[in-house]
């Protein structure tokens, strides 16, 4: 077997319903996988390039179903306060302020932290995804990117940007494109009931995916209570906007209908840990969700209230506040974890076909994860040691799409120290302009 | 002024109730600071070596108020179980098998593991702790060890290891020295009334501080309770066993009385984030305990239930899990997150006159974080960057009690692979013998 990529000496968690492989080799070939499993029956392959991952553990990319990534230029800003503030006195005005440029150097660095931390994709709900695109393109990963779609700011440029959501996607839904376009309608209480049929309509007939917050304020859940007499998933499901082409980001609250009813149809759902704890808008209930069947993807939520994309430290915390939640020690155990964030994620954001897990045709997005460090000693359970001890930092190596863009922590794609200055200079300007 | 260590070109977060010193300068003498502040106030200082530590921040050395350092061994053996399953049939019977040399490697791993995510003191509470106290002071940290007294284990045992105690403090406690011995009964339920009795006229008799677990299971302070017709903390208090000298960790499961009788006696709190999430045994309440006045400093709990010793990232947990609780975004701000793991932790554990912040006169603990990444820009709020963003692989030297131990990430005084394979085997043997 001919190789581009020859990974030696891992070992190997494919994610894809078998387990772990101690001693394992992966081989890549242009953009794809064609051999992930046991070096005992490998076939004989020659490679262009040899890594030799001695000690190390292989997953598949990570994959972050909810952010929004320029707001890496509002990390720190706004701190410990309570949401209606933050929002209102803080994120607000300073989006108010964003143009294509600003946005470009957040998303590089935001393209830059995550390849750091072993991300190979994202989902992005945000403003001028048409410059998330280039630096998406420029950093060598894969993104999934909606044009954020907030009727109550102005309505034209809602309507507007449909249209160039259209366009967008026309660009970049080609064979083998690393970019997948969304609509991105951002909530129930900033689009209206028009609108939001609108977007439906356009999602259908353009056969494009939604991504939509969903159930993340009790405030604004009972807001829409109040005014429509629906909860929100209720609401949706009246107009017929929901479906299987749906990504729900939150679900916190739901009641049990509202639960089936996103069972029932195929409603996917972006779980934010992090940002749900730090903001204080309460618990989705993964385990409940699980046992209806809905398909659950991890996500950082923007690094504004995170403050991280490190995806490595969401996970743990991830599974953390399940247990505390249900006062359960054996809920959302480690390797549960994993895969809503390898190939849980990958049918979150519907790339299942292409991306979530290490076998021979899915493409190759790859982390190896050096385990020789002390706080991943011993190793008695590589998914534990993952989950609950790695973090981003032990990502060493990361190839996307079959190409190696990060070697030994070496990003090869994108000029760390100038992307970091470009964006801290940005982001004063923001402050002060 | 002639100083041993010149530390230049930082950010200065000294904890002292000075705040955040954006050009700051430290020089540190034997093993004392003797300046730290502003590099426009600062006098002429000489030095023997100096550390350029541009785009860095220096903050006091982490200290870790509870942990059982040699559970290391076993991190990832038992995962994702409920606590009782947990401790009788993984962790207790492994326990049993510990002897002198296996805590000494795992001690030696768990001293690693601490230097490189900034940790300089901790508070211990295991077994042979006269080999924890050989693998400290080969690592260079510092440490205060409390021999665990469990007499439900074997009374003649607990007897024998209170003797320990106290010739263990005799050879410690020494001027200059940096390990401190506390006398460690394990609860209310492993220990007798007696024997607490005893502890108590043994802590005043030979001015030993006390560590306990207090209040961490609902299961066991619910047993206490139809035993003793008493709350843990009322038990305590009704044998005459509270007082500023003792460190109760967690402390989940206590009322209003409780809080206030704790308060009274001017008892200190070990609080556990991760641990509590992870074994599901509930949520302390810190900020009302904190309104009381009590002192809180934050803890890791054993690395068996975390699974990392790494302060940092238990300090975003610690302000999350409060945050999500009170379901209040303002709670546990990052700055008091922060002082638990510093200033409040070095006055949890009664050493607030030579540790816990950078102030001359205090020795010479100090970590420098590496702002100079991505996920640590832009660089708006230190405090949150620290909290929420950073984590311990981001601490990039480390110095203690005047010793630079750790610089650029080599550590000096232990040798990694060495520690790693030997607790590594350590580890495998006790599985297996």
């Amino acid at each position: 077997m001919n190789a581009d990529i020859l990974i030696k000496n891992c070992m190997v968690l494919p994610m894809d319903g078998r387990g772990i492989i101690a001693k394992g080799i992966i081989a890549t070939k242009d953009n794809t996988i064609n051999y992930a499993g046991p070096i005992t029956r490998a076939p004989n392959i020659r490679a262009e390039k040899t890594l030799d991952a001695t000690g190390m553990v292989a997953i598949p990319g990570l994959i972050n179903c909810h952010t929004h990534l320029a707001m890496t230029l509002f990390r720190g800003i706004a701190e410990d306060q309570p949401l209606e503030t933050w929002l209102t006195e803080s994120i607000w005005p300073l989006e108010a302020k964003l143009g294509p440029q600003d946005i470009y150097h957040g998303s590089l660095l935001g393209c830059l932290e995550m390849i750091k931390s072993g991300t190979t994709c994202f989902a992005d709900m945000y403003f001028h995804e048409e410059t998330v695109a280039k630096a998406v393109q420029k950093a060598g990963i894969r993104a999934v990117l909606a044009p954020g779609l907030l009727e109550s700011l102005i309505k034209d440029l809602a309507e507007e940007t449909i249209k160039q959501t259209i366009q967008l996607a026309e660009r970049y839904h080609k064979p083998n494109s690393t970019i997948k376009i969304q609509l991105g309608p951002h909530t129930v209480y900033t689009c209206s009931l028009d609108f939001l049929k609108k977007v439906r309509e356009t999602a259908t007939r353009h056969n494009l995916d939604i991504h939509i917050h969903l159930a993340e304020s009790e405030e604004m859940a009972n807001q829409t209570k109040a005014e429509y007499g629906k909860t929100e998933a209720q609401l949706l499901q009246s107009i017929g906007f929901l479906g299987s082409d749906v990504l729900a980001a939150h679900c916190i609250h739901v009641n049990q209908e509202d639960m089936q009813t996103l069972a029932k149809y195929n409603v996917k759902i972006a779980y934010n840990p992090v940002a749900n704890m730090k903001l204080a808008q309460g618990t989705a209930r993964i385990p409940d969700l699980q046992k209806l069947g809905i398909t659950i993807g991890l996500g950082t939520d923007g690094p504004a209230s995170n403050n991280t994309l490190d995806l490595l430290r969401n996970m743990k915390i991830a599974a953390l506040l399940q247990k505390a939640h249900y006062r359960d020690s054996t809920v959302l155990p480690a390797k549960n974890v994993l895969k809503m964030a390898t190939k849980d994620a990958a049918m979150a954001l519907r790339l299942d076909d292409t991306i979530g897990s290490l076998e021979p045709g899915k493409r190759a997005d790859i982390a190896l994860i050096d385990l020789k460090k002390p706080h991943l000693t011993p190793l008695h359970n590589p998914y534990a040691n993952i989950i609950y001890s790695a973090s981003g930092s032990d990502v060493q190596t990361l190839i996307v799409n079959g190409k190696v863009i990060m070697e030994n922590r070496n990003v090869k794609t994108l000029n760390e120290e100038e992307i970091m200055e470009k964006a801290g200079e940005t982001s004063l300007n923001l402050l002060t302009r």
